[in-house]
């Protein structure tokens, strides 16, 4: 692992600059792309920022200063990206060519030539806010809208267990510096759609429990999806309801795929890894959020997971 | 209105202090009371806290180390308390005694004998670290829980637009003096009863929408109280639900009470003030979080704040 100032040095080194998101992108990958985009520009390099999907409309003001340029990239950086396989589909040609990786998931496999991660990082933005930082260049407003959301994103607005005070610092200083947190915040976390709520009414129907209620699964079935119409973005709000239910260690969504195959997502309180939880079916994650795919019907699945989760709650 | 020096002196000149707090304790007011409780028992004085309704459960840990003594008051200090009668019919007797109140609400009618208000604090706790600060004591584990709490409850974790750059720093404090900071947001965020869950289906199924979707009102009937067995706190969280759905600019909740008058909750996003908008009603509040009461039945009631709302929306 490199040291964060040769991290900068790379950066500040190089030109035809390519920097690469995770697939399904959320607030903190995009975050720390655009953010490190607009420092890169300042310097008058040329940058791109690439992404296998497309980014949810919500993200949209992240993009607001970006323009896009052609180029062939001499140097390849992967932001907020803890595998290769997460790069997806379109950007799996870089796999075996990212010059350099800045991340805080603490599985990073180490697949960039150099790589930076702090994993006591709530966000790979925090990593980020430094980074810029240490290039001496005035961190901008809509650089601080990018970083905070980033932050916002991956802390749970502040909330999760991998806040620290220098989250809490580094937050102050982007309030500082102009951020809208208060637009931001109401995007990220007040913004349900008409048919987020229905399928939250759904998923609230759906609710079963296990182990004394120590473990609540919620299965969001295709059927609920056309009756909705929600997507992605609106299925992904579903995730954090079992846990919050007050006594239950294990919170699971299970969310059915067109081949009847089932992506699972975990949250756990504060006893089960969730990472680990995971690992068992071949995904990954977080200690207190995780997810994987689990290529079994309803039933088989969830009598799979019971299972595995036995042996960890009984511990 | 005096300096936050004399109310700090005041509270050092005096002894046999009784913190009163407002009714329906919330985690502010409760978190400046007991915080400021283990201040001043540091320097061995008597202290007594008061509220007029019991403390909920889960508000338990905050009087961990609280031990109740029975002594005349010769000084009484309200904590979060905007006007006389939120301090509910127990301690209304104290309505005409208050020799120091401290609080954050720009609506503080100044009702005590010498007050300190910051209307740009968040929370009351975050005054209330600062008067504890300024006393030259350590502060505590114990009361860096209780602040936190306060500033995490008023703040929406710090989500709300009340939220400052103070706000974090103070916050960045507070988890460096050892703050549960992960057991107080479970508490506060994320530990709802099954009960709750159900109260929350029923109020998702009672959504109304008006003026093009830019008002959602929800009303909470006795009879969804008496199916679900819902508290009072388990009530409390539906009220935020309704602003937080996408293009919605005034969030109401109605809440139906024994004598069929309704207790108002609104929630506003950019536009609208609140506390204006109850004020009309006689209620008041934050500009983006107030309430009222209206002694009418529901259809009345929908349509006196429809009414009131009409000239606000087109403004």
């Amino acid at each position: 692992m490199i040291t964060i100032d040769q991290a900068v040095k790379r950066l500040l080194d190089n030109d035809d600059i390519l920097i690469i998101t995770h697939k399904s992108p959320d607030g903190d990958t995009l975050g720390c792309a655009f953010s490190l985009y607009l420092a890169l520009c300042s310097f008058n390099k040329n940058v791109r920022v690439e992404c296998s999907d497309a980014i949810p409309t919500k993200f949209n003001f992240l993009q607001k200063h970006y323009q896009e340029k052609d180029f062939t990239p001499k140097f390849v950086v992967a932001v907020d990206v803890a595998a290769v396989q997460l790069l997806g589909k379109k950007l799996s040609e870089y796999a075996d060519k990212i010059d350099l990786c800045i991340d805080h998931h603490p599985s990073n496999d180490m697949y960039a030539k150099e790589t930076f991660v702090d994993k006591n990082a709530s966000a790979a933005c925090e990593i980020m806010f430094e980074v810029i930082f240490k290039m001496g260049i005035t961190i901008t407003k809509e650089m601080a809208d990018c970083l905070y959301t980033g932050i916002a994103t991956d802390s749970g607005c502040f909330k999760f267990s991998n806040t620290t005070a220098k989250t809490h610092r580094i937050a102050a200083e982007l309030f500082e510096l102009g951020c809208d947190y208060e637009v931001i915040n109401r995007n990220l976390f007040e913004n349900k759609s008409k048919k987020s709520i229905q399928i939250e009414q759904k998923a609230l129907d759906a609710i079963e429990y296990f182990f004394n209620d120590q473990v609540a699964i919620i299965e969001i079935t295709q059927k609920m999806v056309e009756e909705t119409g929600a997507n992605e973005t609106e299925l992904d709000g579903i995730s954090s309801i079992p846990r919050t239910i007050d006594g239950v260690e294990i919170g699971i969504t299970m969310r059915e795929q067109n081949d009847g195959s089932h992506k699972i997502s975990i949250r756990t309180a504060c006893k089960v890894d969730a990472s680990k939880l995971c690992a068992v079916f071949g995904g990954g994650g977080h200690k207190r959020a995780a997810g994987c795919l689990i290529k079994q019907d309803y039933e088989t699945t969830k009598a799979q997971l019971l299972e595995a989760i036995k042996s960890l709650i009984e511990e």
